[in-house]
């Protein structure tokens, strides 16, 4: 899709989803949609119309129409026009909250957007090689949670908001992230002493994903480097452009 | 300008910029304005005059005057003392907002100080070279947001604070970059829960521009010590101060 | 533990563990606690009976029982059986406080998790490695906010909520460390510049902690590449499977 | 002081700076000073006598005892003891808050722990190569910060709690730093969007501390690889135990 009219197309998708979405969000504004609701429910099957011709398109000019609609952007592209025509069905006054949701689906054509990102496969390759070790990372900051928050639901009242131990696990995950809404805070110096503790823990602890991606990356690179190897002695930490073995000699 | 008069000329530059910006900031306190508010508009025209002879002297001392005042501190220089001048016509009681604003313009002298910055230029440009992915991560972090907002927005009720998707963005942008003012914060069960899993996300998406400036500022590393290529073969890695070619011999 | 008995024997561990915490959480709201408190005790009973069978058969079955009940796993594994069986002897209405805090110690089940880690051991090595400049950084930290919190209390109203030093110090530890709650928050002009800075402060030294691993990551590079020395003249450096020392070019 | 008894000596100091502040603190609480004011002031008597003897002695066994006083472990050490020797002076019933004021300097004890640490020179070095990049970067949030807050001026109204500019850039930095208190939040929508702006801005800006420290590191590296220059053709780049110019082959 590298002609002119590829890229024009390209353009006018990626502006047709950005508008879609904001005509979604504007809709929810009890203010907006009492005073420009028709026109946003207008915009919203041109859109509609808009996307069912892109889909069609796609359907026909790719190569495999089927492997197509069962990949994850064929799968985005359907759902980006079905929850309008689906919400036409069900128009009687009992289905409003199903509707209601139905109609909130439309939000997923941000997923659209992932067509235009070509950009990070380094560091997407970095996050996928290091995945297990970040699912160990947020099962330990989990597990932090769990514990401090049965800590912290023996120590401080139920007037502080600490009512039960998820409730507990929650604040623990507030604090730790250093997120801090405040709506669950200790009140008596010991609940403080251990919430400064978590604090500290949770300020620090950052370090760890990013030491997780670095370490990654670093052995990304010494992979590549060590990628080739010698066919005679099996040496490696060869150069790019070396054409002999530096440690028998034989040819590469 | 290393000569000590310039030196003095930087130096006072430097303290006037400071003093006048403090003044407008003083000026916007009701108490002190109602108490010092003839001697900060005395000191006010003071920095304008100032300014103003800066400004005539650059452009008459300058190669190019052309060039200066288009460029990015020519229009800064400019806008420091264009509010001082305007703000004197509209004299009539009935312009006082407008006079408010073009009197507040007079803060983005804090841009006259980008002339005394001359660090940091590896960093700017490993900044610049990864712009796009910067990019592409700002668009995922309100992706992201769009779509737990959309999500908080069907679980949780207007008085928790949900009241539209556009709040229900907000309140998630404020919960993923870890601000938390707790203005806007979940009740139920359900919300909660969703909201720990976008905490401890945006808690650990921070490592990505992390991995990104990392990850650009090695590039830029191999990019250097891979610059120099041998006309024979084609060959790169050369060190800095080599002669020779390491993999034909020819001379470099 | 490799046979396929063995992986399902891992996998069913697991989710008995996690259901088994699950329980424990949901135990203690009140709403859960008061309809579906019998199957919830049921359900304990099996769980600890199960935890039971598994540290008997891991007593038999481990070469040395004696090393095992007193290495971390078994006292773990100890702890997550003892405290159901211990909740049975106090059964007299007086010992309802002291019956609740040992029931919840079965929440440290979670430590059972451990044994499913075997991830990180570089990144943990880096921070065992940097665990003493760790501990100068977290006493930085408090010093910094015991120093804060004094100034804080001598500078801001009892109202504000610094009523004491320690409470100061519980406020300065929620700013540097970004958290946040905004129970105790300044009022006063001054003691919002302070809390500017400290906050300035605590947002740039997160970089601290970064680079104390990084450093740690890169020294253990440097000490695994000059782990071989040569016998003839001690030179170092040299690649790991190098044959003859670079410098006097005899055998390693 | 690797003997025995200097172990002992630095032990024992430890203990009395680490209880002696505690003291302090404990003072500030009302409750606590109420019933154990006495024991409180005899204990800070004798940390004050034992430090007193400490400073002596260090006077006394230095080479240089000027050199020492005027030093800055010698200004901590005396600012240790004179705020106890001080308040004896001012007993009258008027001075109680000099006095208070006095008092809570003794909390600067904490700064006598600086002589305990010996570790982190190589991560201080790389934050003192880089002073200037840190201030730049501190520079430019205050700078952002001032921007930001003379906008959110214009935009929000007084009863959010944004009364003055100096309150704004006050919230500025509170968002920009993550901390988020509540105290003071935005309330129209378009306030809400300049909020999400510099909150994504805060977020993503934590990057460039880490960035500086990170390059700091590594060209600190280079410089290091770099340090020994060919007296023949300046040549640099050698190895630590290379014995020939690598260029031109003479003698290093």
């Amino acid at each position: 899709m590298g002609t002119p009219a590829g890229k024009a197309f390209d353009v006018g998708l990626l502006v047709a989803i950005l508008l879609s979405v904001t005509c979604v969000l504007l809709e929810s504004v009890p203010a907006i949609n009492a005073e420009y609701g028709l026109p946003l429910r207008i915009a919203e099957w041109c859109f509609t119309v808009i996307f069912t011709i892109e889909y069609v398109l796609r359907l026909w000019t790719v190569a495999h129409a089927r492997s197509y609609a069962f990949s994850f952007l064929g799968i985005v592209d359907l759902l980006a026009i079905l929850p309008t025509y689906l919400s036409a069905f069900f128009s009687g006054p009992q289905s409003l909250a199903v509707v209601r949701g139905i109609r909130l689906l439309r939000v997923f054509r941000v997923f659209k957007l992932v067509r235009f990102v070509r950009e990070g496969s380094q560091l997407a390759n970095a996050l996928y090689a290091s995945r297990r070790k970040i699912a160990v990372f947020v099962a330990g900051v989990v597990c932090i949670a769990v514990l401090f928050g049965t800590v912290m639901y023996l120590i401080e009242d139920d007037e502080a908001g600490f009512t039960s131990i998820p409730t507990s696990i929650y604040w623990a995950i507030v604090t730790m992230t250093t997120v801090g809404y405040g709506d669950v805070a200790p009140s008596t110096t010991l609940g403080r002493l251990v919430s400064g503790i978590l604090m500290i823990l949770g300020y620090s602890m950052i370090v760890v994903p990013t030491g997780i991606v670095s370490a990654e990356m670093a052995r990304a690179d010494i992979t590549a480097k060590r990628g080739r190897v010698c066919g005679s002695c099996g040496a490696t930490g060869h150069a790019e452009d070396a054409m002999y073995c530096r440690v028998c000699g034989d040819k590469l």
